[in-house]
């Protein structure tokens, strides 16, 4: 995993979840919103969303298992090496055991949203030690290399470790907005710090980075930050798609139901109910 | 205490507790959800396993002291050696200081239990308490020891410390499945790292661990990722049988019930009460 | 920024914020305290004064980023120097990040207020993420300098790492009195300490400080306590001033409205209303 | 105050301290349990004695302050001595420092005691924060120093910073039983160990300690956990004698209230007010 796409593979990965999240948590809670006098139980189509979820992250975590084990340099699930005296392969097996974490993560997924009595809030639970397994295992991953090798990395744990910290607040503050905000800013930000990462250590053209340089520590530590703005900027963005989409589509639906509401309803009574929506809306 | 059995000792000790718990509570957290409409209060029987639980601590403390103070080679009650101007065994004394405050907690554990006007929650707090302090006599412990043997040990502290951080929470936030279960979690890994311990650093057969080598640091980091995903999953499994017998137990009760009550209700009155069985279970 | 100036300016605005928070939010706590019984949503004067405070922020961060770029010996917006093969002032450069994220929760406020769908409590996140991203700059920023200079940067950090924590928490402890204060008084501890810190490592007249001698290191610290005890006295006598000043309003207030009841009401009633409202300014 | 007596008195305000809490707190809470069904709010003997523990904190401070500035080898009030360009005994002026947040402390007690419309937890906050100022000062107090002394000194950091932490907590869980134990607790911890600091670095009688020895250290850190074990004792064995000493007090009352009851009402009556008395104390 040494190379650029070592880090854009997982990148990506982090980055789509993040988007994702964002993109999901505002729908739920314009939804919630939006439909406060009707039924209380969300639709179908959200226990769906989350199981397709749930399987996408057991499935890329079995494959990313697979990959780790059995490309051409893999340790070929072979852990130590009798003949000579060594451990085959550590960094794959370190990798196979992070994807292992989000795998059980996606199986806790698929248990909170089935209809099996399963505590609730074990889905979060199952994230939060995936993200501390990852950032556990990393912490212990870059001793002894560069200095801005290093530093990059521990950046990296700023942002893993805050995941898994504001994850596991959501298992007593479950379907806290900002906490969803926050993770699904967080795991864009890790995202697209995976990528900076490959980007500096392994610069696909340009000139090396030099390792050791003071200003380049610097320099890193501020674009971490610069990752955030922009993270925080995606968040907000999908939010208010989100929220302008669902806007429409209620509109469209609220006319639809007051045309039905017309004809066995005297008008004054129809205006009654849009207020009673948009009192629900503005709360 | 410094070879393989005594590591193997306190390991079972965790392992068991660990296990049990991880029985104890969604026993506890499955009969509350199926006798929900029933009587509030939880039957005499739980107030007997806890009773036998904290006996069982208090015991096992008492046992652990005496064998730690007059093994042939411990310290008898012995602190200082005036003679020779140095402590005598602290290595006893302090694996006896972790004893006496589990033992104190074990106390707690009676008296919370007991029909006394206990403060609710002293029996987590008396935990999280002989967590910290054993965590925190390892902290002290390892200083000046090979890197793998210092390595080996600090893991133990994450699984202790974090043990005692989730217990005090569960002074807060009473009763919570996901502590609870997280908990039970800790407790098996610590037991099982324990035995890791004992088998890294007092091989039973084979060649000696290289103390100093990097790449063993690495692997015994991942080992203890390994360790607690199969934490995580004995506590699942328990998780699932409990509820799998609770549910045939249940199921026949109800039965039971249901022949009691065609002799009184209609059929439509019974099915319906049947109906609210089923609701306060998926609840 | 390396002068006093430069420590100066930002401190001028943290004291600014910190003493305008502890005026604006004992005011909203003794109008909510005397207007109990009547209508309960704070008039729109608050609104327009958060309205105001969002603003200013923006509008301070983006001239302090304009400053620090445009400055004669600012980078004027180049960050790379390719002939040199050197980053440009990257100083300039975090701290226009700093303001960058101040400008982002002036934003948050904007939205918070407005009438928007925002989840509640964006505006804490905002200027919690703005706190932390200005001490997790500071932190990095301050490696290889004097021991007194290293010194009295990390005390800087307590008083903004304790700000952005606090104010975290009242993301879900929204309008906690307690909170709000600590988070007053430590806008203002910062803010006195930038001055500190711009008398200490640039005195404006006398002798330099010895930068490693370990008194001045001890009085620093000491120091650091005085002031906060100062910012504490501030915040408590603001509270007061504000709390009479309201006091008397409330009771011109409360006598125009007995006036306007003894015309209406027989005087039993007028007193039973008069008690109730001391009722609730009791509570 | 490098000496025994300097140890022995912030040791014994603690230990007074921590005593007296460990009996108020177990009297408010047995005094609630027992009185529910009666008037809601406390008596003013409550109010009265925490008058006088917020007195007693401020004159203390007072004389603490005065006492370590005005001591024959004191600062008497200098600061700085300008001839030889160094600080005046700045021991003494650290210890004014934190006499005089335990003052400000004790000024909040008032306050929150006081009729006026002080925020709820003030008086929390307020001992939080001079715990806090407490364990800051002694944070940057000890280096530079032989290893036993910087150990022994950290030990009551862990007392400090946790009853800080603790105390804080109790700012949003105000009449927590459990955290006020704690707070009892910790606060006996610290005083017995400042004792037991006096004794270590200035024995009274008997031979000095080896400051360096690894066994001297290994032997305090353990030391520390069996203070908190006696502290433990304190605490239960008080809450123990307060309930006892309740529970005869309140018989007396209840049989002296059952007598006026008979004079009234049927017997029938009477017992049923006695079983909702008893139920009351289950609870």
């Amino acid at each position: 995993m040494a190379n650029f796409k070592g880090h854009a593979l997982p990148g990506s990965f982090f980055l789509l979840f993040g988007i994702w999240w964002s993109v999901k948590y505002p729908f739920r809670q314009c939804w919630k919103r939006s439909h406060l006098q009707g039924r209380k139980r969300l639709p179908l189509l959200f226990d769906r969303i989350d199981f397709v979820e749930g399987s996408l992250k057991i499935f890329f975590a079995f494959v990313g298992i697979m990959a780790e084990q059995f490309v051409p340099d893999g340790p070929h699930a072979h852990l130590y090496d009798r003949q000579g005296n060594a451990w085959v392969k550590l960094m794959n097996w370190q990798h196979s055991t992070m994807y292992l974490f989000f795998g059980i993560s996606g199986v806790a997924d698929l248990l909170s949203m089935s209809s099996l009595p399963v505590p609730l809030g074990i889905d979060r639970l199952g994230l939060a030690l995936a993200l501390f397994v990852e950032a556990f295992l990393f912490y212990f991953h870059v001793h002894n290399r560069p200095h801005l090798d290093m530093h990059i990395h521990s950046l990296l744990l700023v942002a893993v470790f805050g995941g898994a910290a504001s994850t596991f607040l959501e298992v007593f503050k479950r379907d806290h907005p900002i906490l969803e905000s926050l993770r699904s800013s967080l795991a864009i930000l890790q995202g697209t710090w995976f990528f900076q990462i490959g980007f500096v250590l392994y610069p696909l053209n340009g000139p090396e980075w030099d390792l050791e340089k003071h200003d380049n520590i610097m320099f890193v530590t501020m674009c971490f930050c610069w990752h955030y703005a922009v993270a925080l900027m995606i968040v907000a963005v999908n939010y208010t798609i989100v929220w302008f989409a669902m806007q429409k589509c209620t509109r469209r639906e609220t006319s639809d139901m007051e045309i039905g509401l017309r004809k066995t309803l005297s008008p004054s009574d129809a205006s009654s109910q849009k207020a009673l929506l948009h009192d629900s809306e503005e709360e």
